[in-house]
């Protein structure tokens, strides 16, 4: 396998665009992400495009080829890939995987989603196409039940309380303050979450990401050519992608998602490096117990204690494993295809030393996009050139 | 790239299936596939699952980690790929990429759609998502609008004429009546034909092909690793996979598919091969003027005369290059992310010799996949192992 670098990003603001057709916020992001390059059009020799609900939502799908050719670029293989919510990650990977099996020299990753132009039932219908809808669907579980459920059995085993798991919402939504591309960034307090409405109980409102609009886009070239990008080339050491148990009733335990457990393992190995390597992560926190649980089964977190190293300032931007420092899905945002490759952004700005909240010393990253009910996950792993 | 085999196929009949959900109708394919090939489940490393709007017409996505694990198999890569009509050509191709490049040594693809249960207009809007909606969906074109057009440029620049068209569709009429698959195997005449209502003048009833559910599915395993299979190996001599225009405003002339003549163009160049080396070709007649140009673009026929080809049994099972032997989309149905995945199914019963309508000696076998307004293409040509 040749190695990789990521050279360009790009990315739309996250938040509500419901004036903008989907194409038009992937055709924004891949311009900045191939300025950002400096690459020329003619060398990008595969198109992957993340996306889930383009279809339900917008009646506009074949998004690979038409944002390709909005482009101007080549008339090369141009893909949609779709695992859920890890359809952007998967994304990532595909392009990666293009350079890195030798197809191509370069390649454009590109993730999207419209979904707030469209009726709130109509997104919570597009959202539980994730689940397998003949078990979970007809149980009337939706994905908020999915993770009060999670965090019930959280906090019986472990004892995780809502004042710690409130610290993972005050840390992404204050890293997304600073975060010009984040949507819902702010200053809150514990009483703000404690009195916000009941979703799913134990879950309230500021536990849930929230709906939005967006894209993100990578420019990824092969190492060993030149482009004569203005930026530092950031090296792919890993990109995993797992398959879980589709329906809830599949997993043995609602504490851990095993694709998780299973893409970071094949992550590491491939990088060659342990969690204690990691300088940051950006992990699928579409809830605030999502979070904690990803922490653990990433392996960055003792089991049982994602909440207390929340509480505990740990995963802060300044603590010893900085989880979220662009606000997370929480803060940021959550247009679904875009989000796996809007982690790979966030990555990369931290490498380069230049994220709004930037970690100390970062050297090495690691990103997690997790699909549906734990069914598809990706994991990354980024390293500055000296890493 | 290491050479590549399909060892296994299956697939569910293509026609009316309303009442079973859409994971099923795959699994039933894959189930087949897995048991034609004999292979253990444990070595399948990757799985890709082409499907375009299961998502509006199902609520139901994340289809490939679904039906793997519904078929038991590994906790593996499970990708969908989208490229509108050409998506089960994609996932074919992903699968073969798997292999070639050395990710796996055996891989599933997987093609489904489920049609028949929405309603008509429902459906019609789905098929649309394949448009560039900003541009072409809002002049009120529809495919059927577009293949008129196209079949009036024909017309009149080679004097294409109604009898001759009806040519293509009395041949896979017929073909689909052998075919134990097909949707709408019949005999028809002349008379029949033109007396069905007009769809999009010129473009009548039966030159449409019909709305279908279905699956097919194909095991691919890595030419140097023998797994037992009871069958014959075909090879994989080319899997192509190119873009074309997104808006129809784009394409130079309605009488020719620039993706369909790229994809060719490297697919021939891939195998070693020239277009008179082909013994039969499956290719995409959504539209039995479709039919006429595809084969053009292929190179299988001249420049101006696939219209006359058919008229003149040249493109009949015992002709000079046997088009559609399975009855195409025109009489074995076109459960759209189905068809290209069948396509390759139907390749490799004829190299194998045991098609229902059995080309002669066939050793070379070309399928042709075509999404969108011509926006996607995939063609892949297969060897028997003598080839």
């Amino acid at each position: 396998m040749r190695k990789v670098h990521v050279t360009g990003i790009g990315s739309t603001t996250f938040g509500q665009h419901s004036d903008r057709r989907i194409e038009t916020l992937a055709v924004e992001a891949g311009e900045a992400a191939l300025a950002d390059a400096a690459v020329d059009r003619a060398e990008i020799g595969a198109v992957y495009l993340g996306n889930f609900v383009s279809g339900p939502l917008t009646g506009q799908e074949v998004l690979a080829g038409l944002v390709a050719d909005n482009l101007g670029l080549p008339d090369v293989p141009c893909t949609k890939v779709e695992g859920a919510c890890a359809s952007g990650g998967i994304a990532f990977r595909h392009a990666y995987l293009a350079i890195a099996t030798g197809q191509c020299d370069a390649a454009l990753a590109v993730g999207v989603e419209s979904m707030t132009q469209a009726p709130g039932e109509r997104v919570t219908a597009a959202l539980n196409c994730a689940m397998d809808n003949r078990s979970d669907g007809v149980s009337g579980l939706t994905f908020p039940g999915l993770f009060g459920m999670a965090w019930r059995l959280h906090a019986k085993r472990y004892g995780t309380t809502r004042a710690q798991v409130s610290a993972v919402v005050r840390k992404n939504k204050a890293n997304g303050l600073s975060n010009p591309l984040a949507q819902m960034g702010r200053v809150i307090s514990d009483d703000e979450i404690n009195q916000s409405p009941f979703v799913c109980d134990p879950l309230q409102l500021f536990d849930c990401c929230p709906v939005s609009d967006g894209a993100a886009a990578l420019v990824l070239v092969a190492a060993d050519r030149s482009y004569g990008s203005a930026e530092i080339p950031i090296k792919i050491l890993a990109s995993a992608q797992t398959r879980g148990a589709a329906r809830i009733a599949g997993h043995p335990d609602l504490c851990s998602f095993g694709a998780t457990v299973a893409a970071a393992s094949q992550a590491y190995e491939a990088a060659g490096i342990g969690p204690s390597d990691v300088n940051f992560v950006e992990l699928h926190d579409c809830f605030s117990i999502a979070e904690v649980i990803d922490s653990e089964d990433l392996g960055i977190v003792p089991r049982g204690e994602g909440a207390v190293w929340a509480a505990e300032g740990r995963t802060a931007t300044d603590g010893d494993m900085p989880i979220n420092p662009s606000g997370g899905l929480l803060a940021k945002g959550h247009p679904v295809g875009a989000t796996g490759v809007g982690q790979i952004y966030e990555a990369v700005l931290q490498l380069r030393g230049r994220h709004p909240n930037q970690v100390r010393d970062a050297a090495i990253g690691m990103t997690h996009n997790l699909g549906g009910t734990g069914v598809a996950c990706t994991v990354s792993i980024l390293g500055r050139a000296d890493a």
